[in-house]
């Protein structure tokens, strides 16, 4: 379900089939997942995404897993159950057992606590980068 | 600043008193971070906090760059400055430079964008562990 | 389903039995929403929220267009499926496409990303209202 | 600084001067916030924002300092640094102490670690109204 | 369901079956919520959280009521489901009934609201603790 | 202030120099602003980034007016102070006034306290398209 149609595999042409087919490769997957269906609507936006999510997500000075490890922390704070659920089945694919999730998972709980308490005594940097002590 | 005061240093007696000694020893800080001085109004809050950031953030089946990494990650999802900038400083103190950095936010970027595009238009999961394709 | 019960039109009176009067007359719908049976347990709670709706949503300087794409915008950012369903149908009830929707929502994609972004680097403000350079 | 100006008690004519005298009576308050002055632009708005205010901050069946806890604790959750500071004056005014102050915030600190620990994990509810054990 | 398997109360050994049995008993529960279940994968983090749950819920300056309506609105503003679902339960069987949650959670969309207001117009705090009129 | 150095526009070279340019030129600015700036130490970043913008906020199926009317009612709600800035002077330099801001920003508030109060009781979706009536 969302609330927009999705362009279907099917009929897909033109650039949007040559992007789908870029990301079944790329990604491994026998099918597009619903994150490119619902851009399809605007080309251009999923060209300039796909574009992007490579930029981002590809060979650079970090390695995947930490990426990975990093995509679904975050989206654990935004609250983004779709995110969630396809990137820690990559993170399991690249042999990430419980014991990493949980331990992963303890370090968002840890600050998502220790962010908000800041916040609601408005504490003052006093380490780091930005200290003002 | 912050909206409560904070208990000094010099007026810590007791478990605080000790417990200041151990954050100044094993952080290998001159000083006690504010976020442990605030919290000392309340010794036994301020103890199992200290605990559990030494259960979470030692040594355990992820590296401690990893989970620095991804403490900056969530801090930034969850709008914290204090510990941006503290645990940026601690990326850094380990080695990590501007490259690393900014990649590091690029998949905060990337996923904050996704997460919100994703909940905006209710799409179903279809990839990963919850997956209802 | 929700933690409380909800007071059914069948069931309201006085004061809770006008105003779901009225806000069937208003949103021209057969049935009130759950939001505001869920309300009409504090009837001043109920009247001066819709009161406010009235006040915010109707005639003004901005058309009723634009505020449903912003109400659908808001409420993917802070993550409420309810609103997003309900305003999006607002949406295509005044002919908004799918092309619509889609370039709403990528432009809520792009700042959200942008937004973690500039929290996570601290970046301070060089634009606009508030520059500081 | 804000992005709009304010409206000054001033030059408040109208309804706006009103409700201006109405704030600074019912908040015993010598001078307007700015919350108020901001909206004042729009009249209706804030007629409407300050009836709703006195609605649910007024005699109900929660005590006053109770609701002020929970502004407080909401502002820290949502990240206001002028709710945050305005509130625990509110609550100071009222008799609380640093004490009290750090064990709402302590309370702040744990469920908001759990929150996005349970979204990081998908964790199904088994406990309580949704539960679906 | 969850992205981890959970520790079910029969495979615990050591440490973890006796933190079980403890959460039952203090909890008054006939089994161990999946919160902690899925803790159990890192016992010294199951340990370092429960021991802090303790702590801070326990016998303190505020009374348990009004901690659990923190837990609530506090899960309301972050988007957590499972702990509205707990933690209004726990209301509820201290005697809360829709009147006094309906009137929290106004509290909480009240400031909700205003929260993103000041935000979104970078209005400078001009009342409370930390005021720069 | 960033926790990074940003890429200053005299020491750009290559790729980093000329998008610095094409940006200055599209947004008709004297300088780059400091989001550029700070991406510019991956250029590939910053490439897929600034083509993402333009493919985004460029000519498309809604006017620009309104896309940046979305852009700070997002940024509002997810909390930037720097991405509220640079596009309420977007919005000013538009011909929007302070009664247009206002009434955007009362959307904002309106739908930011519905979004939590429905979180916090867990209604469900009875209109719209996501509807379960």
């Amino acid at each position: 379900m969302s609330t927009v149609t999705i362009v279907e595999e099917q009929h897909a042409t033109g650039d949007v089939r040559s992007i789908y087919e870029e990301i079944r490769n790329t990604m491994k997957l026998p099918f597009v997942p619903n994150l490119f269906k619902v851009m399809a609507h605007n080309p251009a936006y999923l060209r300039a995404s796909w574009e992007r999510v490579k930029a981002i997500m590809g060979q650079g000075v970090l390695d995947r897993r930490t990426k990975e490890m990093v995509a679904v922390a975050v989206s654990a704070a935004n609250g983004c159950d779709y995110c969630v659920s396809a990137h820690t089945a990559a993170l399991k694919s690249m042999g990430c057992g419980d014991a990493e999730i949980i331990e992963l998972m303890a370090v968002v709980d840890l600050f998502s606590g220790f962010n908000k308490l800041l916040e609601g005594l408005l504490v003052a940097s006093d380490i780091g980068v930005a200290a003002r002590r």
